[in-house]
């Protein structure tokens, strides 16, 4: 039983059907970074626990469904080699991005990093990438090898996109949404066009799919992006704060940058700078360690401004808008109960109520 | 003109050949990591810096050359971009050990990591991962993903596992060797295996090239490792000492460890855990900043104590023997002058006159 079982007396037999699948996807996950060797066995074990809700195999395998129904044995061994595909590039960014982030917290557990250092997580995750690509090129279909390897490149170039600009108080909406395109969006769409594609859907059902999971990740990428800043840790169960800390801009920041009176821009500025630095905001804060002090101060402080600006809300906003997008694209395809779920899990990820 | 030159009076017609394939080669690796971001490309255009003598192509050329002569158009093809994958996923594991070793110099030139930090360099190099995983996608022959795949896990594998036994002073040659084997001689062992593949040699070619690179790997990594203990920076062109520093032991600490009388052992293990640790040796080095000069001094004196044991000695002798199995492993291809290059290429990069 899994998450999705909370969507079961709705859409009972798909989410049997989902749940079935992501067992599959599981075993091949599992047996693909198998080692012979101890140490990698025993990282490995460790980062299978980094797969949390599997929401990107359940897209893929979804979005075949939704594609063209009633999947012989074959077709359901290629959409679950995919989607374990995707989620073991998606295990080893966050591998990567704890590593970039100096993040300790991840699904409420230590990360590698934490517990084995900088060097095993960038290892590990290279080792991920390979073994995932290894997986893909086992697929007969050669197009998913290409289509996963641009998307992993592209990945890649969004997360430098936005390490080019930190720090940088210009970013700008657009440059802004090019990135969390690039770095979250573009391997949800891929997975969900090429889920459908090797489930055998037309053409035109495989552009709506991946337009649906572009759209569905950027609304993701906002509201988790809006979590670092309002989120709890401890209801999050990852580290918060990380992107004021290091200084990426996000949605809510660029807005209120955009449109505060200059006092109080001014004054926000400080506190963003204040968070990257880790200098004292008004002095040193009595009885606690100075850097986390700071970081926490800066948050709330910078959580209010945000608030007055309605900058949060804009953000909040815009994702709606976003998750709309993801779902009028699912309108082209016939009703099914694969379409209804695939509704309905956009909304439980990406909407307000998380 | 490349490096290859040295050897034109004896080989002019296949080194001419080479260095037109290199050409092939430069172009495909270049347009390949080509990016529509600015950001990415600035990063790239350093990189590409990082390629150096494009040993891996040249070897990767040189075996399709020696597994059947006069290649056609469409396979000159074929092998170039092969050699340009394998010299990819070299560079991006460069751009990685870097972060890993804290290097700040290679090839003579600032790190990746030193011009742009940590975080830059993580991803660029997964950025190269993913580009090279494309570029092979491209090939039509799957075989080569599969190939190249299960290589570079392995190559991941073999980094883990020498991770697993930093500063572990019970490390024996066995497992010395399954690391290297890994880590480094894989790679060179596919990449000569599939160039005689892509060029349509017999399997027993294929074998024989893939026999010769490994071996080579295993004694230019000896001799890459001997050079971190007792080369001088402004030779080699790359930081040095920072295996000690890391506490990585390699073959001549490994057999001192094994033979050295008890006095002299317990005096190295102190010299390597200062090195490990940064302390000072027998105080402070006046008017030196105070790490530089520990590890400079323990380098110096672990140097005189590997000498004294002959274990510097029995690494190059090591190295030799493993030089001298890759060269026979070519005895039985066909004469030819890509053989003949082979021999000389091999000597030249893990000879003892380096």
């Amino acid at each position: 039983m899994t998450w999705l079982h909370e969507f079961e007396t709705r859409h009972g037999p798909t989410v049997r059907a989902v749940e079935r699948a992501l067992g599959r996807v599981e075993a091949i996950f599992t047996r693909a970074i198998g080692s012979d060797l101890e140490c990698v066995r025993e990282l490995c074990a460790r980062v299978e626990r980094y797969r949390g809700k599997m929401l990107r195999p359940a897209m893929t395998v979804l979005s075949g469904l939704a594609a063209a129904p009633e999947p012989d044995e074959e077709r359901a061994e290629r959409l679950a080699r995919l989607a374990a595909v995707v989620e073991m590039i998606h295990v080893a960014t966050l591998v990567h991005d704890d590593v970039l982030d100096e993040a300790n917290v991840r699904r409420q557990r230590p990360t590698i990093r934490a517990l084995r250092g900088n060097e095993a997580a960038v290892i590990l995750g290279d080792y991920l990438i390979s073994v995932a690509f290894h997986l893909c090129s086992s697929l007969e279909d050669q197009t998913v090898a290409l289509r996963i390897g641009d998307v992993t490149s592209r990945v890649c170039s969004g997360e430098l996109l936005q390490l080019s600009h930190r720090q940088s108080v210009a970013l700008d909406e657009q440059t802004y949404r090019e990135i969390i395109e690039r770095k979250t969006a573009s391997l949800i769409g891929v997975a969900c066009e090429q889920g459908a594609r090797l489930a055998g859907g037309p053409v035109e059902a495989q552009r709506a799919l991946r337009e649906f999971g572009v759209r569905l990740g950027v609304a993701f990428q906002i509201q988790d992006d809006l979590l670092d800043l309002v989120g709890d840790e401890a209801v999050v169960g990852k580290s918060v704060g990380k992107d004021l800390e290091k200084g990426k801009l996000t949605l809510p920041v660029i807005h209120h940058l955009a449109v505060a009176e200059p006092d109080r821009r001014r004054a926000s500025l400080a506190l963003m700078r204040a968070a990257w630095t880790g200098e004292a905001l008004h002095g040193p804060a009595p009885g606690s360690v100075a850097g986390t002090a700071t970081l926490v101060d800066a948050r709330r402080e910078l959580r209010l401004a945000l608030d007055e600006t309605g900058s949060l809300e804009y953000a909040a906003d815009a994702a709606d808008r976003s998750l709309g997008r993801a779902k009028a694209a699912l309108a082209g395809l016939p009703e099914s109960g694969a379409v209804a779920l695939l509704h309905e899990l956009a909304e439980a990820t990406a909407g307000r109520q998380r």
